[in-house]
């Protein structure tokens, strides 16, 4: 145990005691304010459990100390770096690039869930599940160039707007977590998204948006073929999956794309329960994990155990069990998006 | 096209004509003779191209510049960076732990290329060509978990030795590349090895070695599945093959792993002809191909267009037509191995 942190510790335990000056070592000289590095977090557990983890890792000597070269941390992005209710931000996409192939693809009409997509009949839609969600994404994502796919991605995103909040998706990262993402660079992190959405269609604007740049997104894959093309060498995307980066293909892909076991994981779903075991249950050395809990129906949205997006419920469980941090939204977080973003019809002046 | 450029390419060009003094900008000062960034290269196209490269890309304010994010450089592995004859050092691996394994297979003895592995019978091993290859590197990496199968290779690496060089098999890098390793890593480079070797085979010794971290090592790889047994989180590494980093999927694992086009990639061999495609023929930018021809062996090994090993054929027909630097190892390199390490019987004093 490290004095430091214990003082710290021990003088959080002592305020609880005095309520009226729980704010004291916070604000007691305007520098420590200045320096705050995760200023969009509210005091309280949460905020100092990532505070702890950092100071007692990169404090050389300590016990905890780890080489920055293996300061790796990765971070789920749907739902934990950005909105991904009513849906995914992918599925959002698929659905706007069917409407866009139908008239290519009559047969649509007759096909689901080609067809509840093009009517918009969500409830159909969201019945056909993954699988369903599956054939939309191949249908849309492949028989194309990398390049070509990149442009149509970033293109969409440029134009595109959240139904609610009516702002770019782009827009939609959580501002507490963008603090978090500058922080651990700033203390020599490597930091990368492992996501089960798709790994080419983060890598355009990951390292603009999160500072995270394309050789650290680790994502679902489709896959690809390479031909030289009237002289030109192409990567073909096929209607194929490659890897499904979600679940127990979590530990598989940061494996695969890291080759080091991560000291800290971020994510906000049972689909980032394997990836939270992997980082944090090896038993060897000091580790962080830590969910995004979507408690705030107000400025984003509240859901958990039956949620058939982002559900969160054995990894609940096991947050308790295992000592992760588990972050309330609307608890913790002061602002949630940049800017100060609000959804439209509450809060009022958002534009 | 850049004065600093042509300024160089004139004086070499001049030189030619007057071959007594043709050291004398290297050795005009012992300034500039202590910092050649790769004095184990001789003076001649091969390095000037090198130095060019590294010059017109880092320089800004030149047509060519390149963001330090965006200098990416790919390397092949065997022959490469380090000596792949008399047989690729994986497949010695694979050898010595058929030998190890044999007792808990009787099976083997009667089943090729099991029982040739055993004889050490190393014609009929050729002869069960690349898919015997296969068959062993299952058979003898998998069914362990991703930490094992770590420890099984460092083990290995320490005590195994060169069967010509007498040496272990990470004394036999390359030290005109190491030295280009660090140029590129000095001038704010990203380097990534891009093997058709196994990249759990590489990644515990190449930062050691090479400077280059796990992250930053491709390669082909076997499936391998998360599970949690007795409480603790575990990879199994599973006998079936997930993706052969060579040839036309050097492109796809580049792209899969780094999601940037590299603008330089190394290789020898016409394993490494679709990454030198892949890398150069962009038609967008400057772009650096190279290619280690094997021509010196007295020092080491000379072999390319018949060669079972490291075939070096319509890559060396890619070069002539593409521009790409074409080392000779007898002409170019003063030094092939760190510590000067020679082979035993010829020239005499490595011990």
């Amino acid at each position: 145990m490290k004095p430091a942190r214990l003082g710290r510790r021990f003088v959080v335990s002592a305020l609880s005691v005095l309520p009226a000056l729980h704010v004291l070592p916070w604000r007691a000289s305007a520098q420590a304010q200045a320096t705050d590095p995760l200023p969009s977090w509210n005091n309280g557990r949460a905020k100092q459990s990532i505070l702890d983890f950092v100071a007692a890792v990169t404090r050389e000597g300590s016990a905890d100390f780890v080489q920055p070269s293996e300061r790796v941390a990765t971070f789920d992005n749907d739902g934990t770096l950005w909105v991904e209710q009513p849906m995914y931000t992918q599925l959002a996409f698929a659905l706007d690039r069917v409407v866009k192939l139908a008239p290519e693809h009559p047969e649509w009409k007759g096909t689901q869930p080609f067809k509840a997509a093009i009517e918009g009949d969500m409830k159909t839609l969201a019945e056909s599940g993954e699988r369903g969600m599956l054939e939309l994404v191949l249908a849309t994502h492949a028989d194309m160039t990398t390049a070509q796919f990149e442009k149509i991605v970033t293109d969409w995103l440029a134009t595109a707007q959240h139904p609610r909040f009516r702002r770019p998706y782009t827009k939609l990262v959580y501002q507490p977590m963008l603090e978090v993402l500058d922080y651990l660079h700033a203390n020599q992190f490597q930091t990368f998204i492992v996501s089960g959405g798709g790994i080419e269609f983060m890598r355009p604007w990951t390292e603009r948006v999160y500072g995270v740049p394309p050789e650290r997104v680790v994502g679902t894959s489709i896959k690809t073929k390479f031909e030289m093309r009237d002289g030109r060498p192409e990567l073909f995307r096929l209607a194929q999956v490659n890897f499904i980066d979600d679940k127990a293909g979590k530990p598989v892909g940061i494996n695969e794309h890291i080759g080091r076991r991560p000291i800290a994981a971020f994510g906000n779903s049972d689909g980032d329960l394997e990836m939270l075991q992997w980082t944090t249950l090896a038993g060897d050395r000091r580790r962080l994990g830590l969910i995004v809990h979507h408690t705030d129906a107000e400025r984003e949205y509240a859901y958990d155990r039956h949620s058939h997006v982002g559900k969160l419920d054995r990894a609940l469980d096991a947050a308790a069990q295992n000592r992760w941090t588990v972050v309330s939204m609307k608890e913790d977080w002061n602002e949630i998006f940049p800017l100060a973003v609000r959804p439209l019809g509450i809060g009022g002046s958002s534009r």
